[in-house]
This record gives C-alpha cells, sequence and structure tokens, in this order.
C-alpha cells in the first residue's frame, strides 16, 4: 500500500511522471545538442529536403520530424537558387528554423567555399553542412579539409560530411568545426551502419557532437546510430521515397526517441 | 480515446497532456488491433511485470510504457498469488487495464488449465496469455494446442504462445484462438527475430493478429518486429534489466510507434 493512495494523489504522481517523460522525450524540452552560429540545435532530427518538389510537403515532413533545421542551398549547375529557396521562402514560415546552408552538390573545395559564399552573401547564412563528395559521390576528405580550413577562417560554422575515420574526423575537430557528420553507409544505399567498430571509435574519439548520416534506411538504422552515441542523424532519401514522407518522418522521430531513451535508460 | 478515461481523475489528467504532443502517433488513437473477453487492447506494446518487486515500479513502467494490459498470475510453485496481486492490487488503480492471466509457470497442458481456471475463480479474469513451456523454456506446441482446445472449450480468450511455425499457429487459429503470440527468440535471449522468413510467413498466413515476443532486446528489435507486420509485440526483461526500466520502456512505445508509423508510411 502507498502512503496517501487515493486517486487524486495518483493524478498527481501520475501527472508528474509523465510531465518527467516528456521532458526526456520531447527534444524542445531538452538542452541542445548544438549551438553554432547563433543557433540552438535541440531536434535530433535532422531531415534533407532537397529531394521533394511541392513545398507544401516539405512543410509536412518537416513538421512531422519536430525538426528545427532547414537546410537550404544553392545549385551551382542551375542558374538561380533551388526551388527551395524561391517557393519556400514565401510559402513557410521559415524563422522558426534554424536555417543552414549546405553544399551537397560541390564536387571540390573551390566549389563549397563559393556556394557559402553565396549563401552567406544572399541569405546571411552563417552555418555551414559541408560536403565535398568524389566522382563517385563518396566524401572527399582532403577537400573537405581544406574546405572546412577556409570557411572556418571566414567566420562560418562548420558542419563537415566526411567517412567515420578517426584521423579525418579529428582533423576536423581540432580545426575548430562546431559538429562532425559521419557517413553510415554511402548516400541513398539504405545499408544503415555499415562498420560499428569505426564509427563507436569515431564517437568516442571526438569531444565535438558527431551526426550520424548517410545510408539510414529505416527507423531501426536511426535507432541504432542514436544507441551508439550520435548527437543527431540525418536522414534524407528514405522519408523522400515513402508513399507518405510526412508520416516516414514522424516515424523516424519516434526512432530517435527510443534510441536516446534507450541510452539513459542503460546509462541511468 | 484512452484506455481508463472514463472517470478516473489520473486518467483524464494524461489524456489531456497527451492530446498535447501525440495526437498523431499514440496508437490509443487506433482501432483497437484486438477485442477479446470483453476488452478492447490498443495499446501494441505489452510489458511482462512479473520481475519486478516494487509495485511503484511496475506502475512507473507501465505509465510509460502507455500500456494497457495488466498481467498477472498464480505461481504454482508458491503457496499464494504472486507479488503482483498481493500488492498491486491494492497499491494501484487497475481498472483502467485490461487485467488478463498468464500461465508462463506452467510445464504442462493440465497445469496451464489449472491456473486459468485458478485466475478466473479469484479475478474474473477470462482472457489467457497461455504458455506451456518444455523443460528448456520453449514452448511446447502440443501440449499449448491441448490446453487452448479446453480453455476454449471453458469460454476463456486464448492468446497462446509457439514458435514462429505456420501449421501450429494455424492450428491454434483455427480453434478459435483471439490472437497467436509467436517466439522471436529463446526467453531472455535479446537475439531478436531470429528467423525473419519464418515469423513473416506466419504473420501473412494468419487473420488473427500476431504477436511478436520472446528475445526481443532492443528497440529495434520491437521495430523491425512491427514492419514485419506484428500487430503488438511483448517485451519483459529488456525493460526489466535496464538500469532505468521505465525510461526503457518509454523508449519501447517509441520503437513500436516507429515500426507501426513505418509501416503506414510504406503502404500508403
Amino acid at each position: 500500500m502507498l502512503p496517501g493512495n487515493d486517486n487524486h494523489d495518483w493524478g498527481i504522481v501520475f501527472a508528474d511522471q509523465m510531465r518527467d517523460g516528456q521532458q526526456q522525450t520531447e527534444s524542445t524540452q531538452e538542452q541542445p545538442w548544438l549551438v553554432a552560429g547563433g543557433h540552438e540545435f535541440r531536434s535530433r532530427l535532422i531531415l534533407g529536403i532537397e529531394q521533394y518538389t511541392s513545398p507544401e510537403l516539405v512543410g509536412a515532413v518537416l513538421t512531422a520530424g519536430a525538426c528545427d533545421v532547414f537546410i537550404t542551398t544553392f545549385d551551382q549547375s542551375n542558374t538561380g537558387t533551388s526551388l527551395l529557396l524561391s517557393d519556400l521562402d514565401n510559402s513557410m514560415d521559415l524563422s522558426s528554423f534554424a536555417w543552414i546552408g549546405t553544399t551537397s552538390f560541390a564536387r571540390s573545395c573551390e566549389e563549397a567555399v563559393d556556394t557559402a559564399r553565396k549563401l552567406r552573401q544572399s541569405f546571411g547564412i552563417d552555418v555551414i553542412k559541408l560536403d565535398v563528395r568524389d566522382p563517385d559521390n563518396m566524401p572527399d576528405g582532403a577537400q573537405t579539409i581544406r574546405a572546412a580550413e577556409q570557411l572556418l577562417a571566414e567566420g562560418f560554422a562548420v558542419l563537415p560530411f566526411v567517412t567515420a575515420d578517426v584521423d579525418v574526423t579529428g582533423q576536423l575537430a581540432e580545426l575548430g568545426c562546431s559538429a562532425i557528420r559521419v557517413m553510415a553507409s554511402p548516400v541513398a544505399s539504405a545499408r544503415g551502419i555499415v562498420d560499428e567498430t569505426a564509427v563507436r571509435r569515431v564517437i568516442e574519439a571526438l569531444d565535438v557532437p558527431v551526426v550520424v548520416e548517410g545510408g539510414l534506411g529505416t527507423p531501426e538504422h536511426v535507432t541504432f546510430a542514436m544507441r551508439l552515441g550520435a548527437a543527431a542523424v540525418l536522414v534524407n532519401t528514405a522519408v523522400a521515397i515513402a508513399p507518405d514522407s510526412a508520416r516516414m518522418a514522424d516515424a523516424m522521430r519516434h526512432a530517435v526517441a527510443a534510441g536516446r531513451l534507450a541510452v539513459q535508460a542503460a546509462a541511468a
């Protein structure tokens, strides 16, 4: 028999428990996992949005994912801005998002730096999701390090994408990158984390937050990344190709919460 | 409508808080996945609770898991009821749960039937989580079928636990079992679904709901089971042994939601 056990007391206990539970699970209640470029990043689910053609769908997806990051870019191969900038800026309230730029079309250090400068000039963007890919669409570590050096010197907050290599990620962290994005498996491969040991070693070795990204094709991949100690995950194709992308974003949001809570439950 | 949200103060508080943020995803907003013995089963996470020694912890775990099933039993090897019945019935409001009985201590058809009858006699329980285990703690299919026949003849709703065998599960469904619980891997092994093909075949072959259970050790195991088409999962040891069991129950709740939403997102 619990002391003071009538329905009313249980109500209070129950309400308090829920409040605690939601504090831990709702990303907005937690401390930010990253502060960079004047933005607080709380949501641990980042969604790539360049594969959508409908501004409304982008809004529905980011809402269902409870995301707080909006990623934009210039596509250097086109003459103007991407669909996202031209359409979304007028059709969504973007002010509630941390607006960051990506260089994911860049094939060289120079192209990445040029894209970042344009994004700052046009939109005041100071946080760069730095991608320099080789012809096989794999991260180019050497070019990425060169671009990171340049962008950091110009005052950008930099979030570079590289393979799960302790040396490369360590160099990028030492240069002053805000967080390191490590590849789980090739982009769009849906293979999940192919080298668990490598990802775990990078997470353990670095003092900065690690974002796991690339090839996260199922909610289980996302949960596993979080359980390995990722600060956040970036998902793109798995949500974009789902027949109901918003619902898949919601699934991924729950997958992040499941992994995060499991880590906390095990560490208690 | 949340289970128990009829006339209990705490139920109403719970409902209001949940309505705020979790409208789309809470299983309680869905149709019940099972109606049996006069109970509607909505939560797709069932938690075994016989490994706990604290009534308060059982309450916290079931709350964090948003469970609506309460499983109780007589332990035939003891003289009286289990801790759960003697302590919890006085210390928790159990009326909001679907109260079902388990025979998980039974080693024979006769022992299982005897336990079920005692549970009905003492507590009016009409839904039986039927387990008959062999000396290796594996489900005994033949004894389980015999016990199911007997219990169904006596008017019980029966939820039998067997391996993922199309013939055995088919027989049990044909006898009139309400749902079939299939083993993912040996109880407490934390190995997840070892034979994906077998589980998938059973789910596809049966017209009744399939609960996946046994060896679900991580949130990923739970999500995968839901993605295979399980109507619900039953988790026990993974939550019970976690340093913070309530938080692990919360993780499992999110894992169920992730899997369920992913199925819906893919089927849209």
